[in-house]
């Protein structure tokens, strides 16, 4: 069995617990779903059915597209459904032979009007919308990566590792000057080395506006380095696969301000990365970060880090909120990204990638404030 | 009063004639609506409410970024809703003032759970989602470029030609290898000229991959020229508004099949342009340019073309569909993009921006098939 099937087995028996016999997954402009390619390799747009008597049908937009990536029992080009996903549930409903009055489950964020539409059009199934069904199972699995997506996650991280240090060579040497001759570099980089390009818009801010976490443009022709702080937070798409790192430079003189800044990031960070463990919540661990630097008076606008993989921010999300009950599992790959932000001397993030496993967590990416 | 008071003012006159007392805007990820933007020039993620009487109120995830771009009567961190949507909606009716019973109107594309959680949760309200409502009217006025859009678009188009010429002096001269040298070129131009970067991710499509429609990845390593068909479709983001234009590479010696391809591309483009009127159908236009090719044989794979603005992808859409009764009006901007593909020959697409103004069709852009 591959492991595309392995995955898929987990989703039919889920299915099968809960009575549904037909779920259609839809990845499109505005309504992405990486469950599409994490069942079947597909990185293209399409919808894909999956029938509780473990049948796949793919119904991609390119149909020339799914020959070479696409793995499942059966491929109809949307086009036979006149483009339209009612007629592509009818459709795959009639090929897969579901019995009427069967349960259909349609994505959780379908819209209100498009549910109606379903409602109307699909009369012989009992239509499914729902929060805690088949689809957020999948969200769910996907948040523990298999072995096939540890592998990945190396080489896109030795990938990611070589460009930071080609960052920090160029970066000292002022090869690089401009925010954006250093998104570019790692533009090309990526794509030179076999990625599919980076994971994000890469963000480079220079010491003028490191202070915000959303800068706007998110690069410019300005100047990267100069005295102060400056960050770079990029990731490299791999095989469908983020990374997603944060590099501060720092270039001195420093004031006194700016060295507390990044020490106290540092701390945060080894300090986050010594309390990660199977089974501690992610909570308490972001708890411990804004303790510490609240002990000093700051604290950090966003969370503590997040899931990543065919999205570049997917659940677990490190939050300190009262709702966040989500703990730590081995095979979780995840940032750890304290930052402190002063709307005068500047911004400072350092974020990596851990994977937890067996062994404890460890440090894919090596991430880090380097000092010009 | 500014051009983005006078946006505002039509939907207000929207409001009163639908009785609708507030209505939200909403632009996040996932739920991206230009409308925001377009109402109040703030370009990050925020939610807007507008009410009948005739007050805004932007609620943006970066306080600090509205400050500097955002016009709005009043702006409220989304902190201080606890970045729920829900209490944003409470939060901003009871601010403004609005009557209980009154009709609040939420954005089109609302999934189905959430608006279960509206409907439960803002119980002193009517909760409309609703196609042809206020959201629509804007989608519709924003078909219709205004002055200041136009001059956007003036500027935007200035630039865009000034690259498609260095690229053709720098393909030329080989200066411009592979495809990822092509598209990262436009990056950097792109920014250093001024612009946000580029509306869409650039697709080059070499010889030995221009026959598909969608390369993927976007751009790679491999060559971009050699000989045969390349195609290159881009856009650059300029005040927010994507150019969006496509050229083809043609290096000879080139088969009669080519050669057929680029000058059927040609003859339909002049045609779509010399039909292109006030009052016209837009699927009168497209279907002329599917029966140019018919009689060769031949079929084009996608739609003549699209409006641009905010969005790449806009209203009107220029397809030859029963259900497409858009007629094209005096201050539209759009593409004319007729294509040919061949999975032997390769493929070739000419892509140009059309204003239509008081004087007739103008291409603002100066997209070519260019011979090597």
């Amino acid at each position: 069995m591959t492991q595309l099937e392995a995955r898929r087995e987990r989703v039919y028996d889920r299915m099968a617990q809960e009575g549904v016999a037909l779920v259609m997954f839809e990845d499109a402009e505005g309504r992405r779903d990486p469950a599409v390619r994490w069942l079947t390799g597909h990185p293209g747009d399409a919808l894909l059915f999956l029938s509780v008597d473990k049948q796949s049908v793919l119904v991609p937009w390119d149909i020339n597209m799914a020959k070479v990536y696409a793995d499942a029992d059966f491929v109809i080009s949307y086009a036979e459904f006149c483009r339209q996903s009612v007629q592509a549930i009818l459709g795959a409903a009639e090929f897969l032979k579901i019995p009427y009055g069967s349960r259909v489950e349609i994505p959780m964020d379908t819209s209100y009007r498009m549910f109606l539409q379903y409602v109307e059009l699909v009369t012989d199934y009992d239509i499914l919308c729902r929060s805690g069904g088949v689809h957020e199972t999948v969200r769910e699995l996907r948040t523990i990566k298999d072995e096939e997506e540890i592998g990945i996650y190396r080489q896109a991280s030795k990938i990611t590792n070589e460009i930071i240090d080609l960052l920090e060579d160029k970066i000292r040497s002022e090869e690089l000057r401009t925010e954006t001759d250093v998104a570019l570099f790692i533009e090309a980089e990526a794509r030179g080395k076999g990625c599919e390009g980076t994971g994000f818009e890469t963000l480079a801010a220079g010491p003028g506006r490191s202070f915000g976490i959303h800068a706007f443009p998110a690069y410019t022709g300005a100047a990267f380095t100069g005295p102060g702080l400056a960050i770079l937070d990029f990731g490299l798409k791999f095989q469908g696969y983020t990374t997603d790192v944060t590099l501060t430079f720092a270039q001195g003189p420093l004031t006194k301000h700016q060295e507390k800044l990044l020490s106290l990031t540092e701390r945060a960070y080894k300090l986050a990365f010594s309390l990660v463990a199977d089974g501690t919540g992610t909570r308490e661990v972001a708890a411990a970060v804004d303790a510490l630097f609240g002990k000093s008076g700051k604290a950090m606008p966003h969370a503590l880090g997040h899931g990543i993989g065919l999205e570049a921010h997917e659940a677990p999300f490190l939050r300190n909120q009262p709702g966040n009950i989500r703990q730590f599992q081995t095979g979780m790959i995840f940032t750890l990204e304290p930052g402190l932000y002063d709307p005068i001397h500047g911004g400072c993030r350092l974020e990596n990638d851990i994977l937890l496993s067996g062994d404890g967590a460890e440090a894919l990416t090596q991430a880090r404030i380097i000092r010009l």
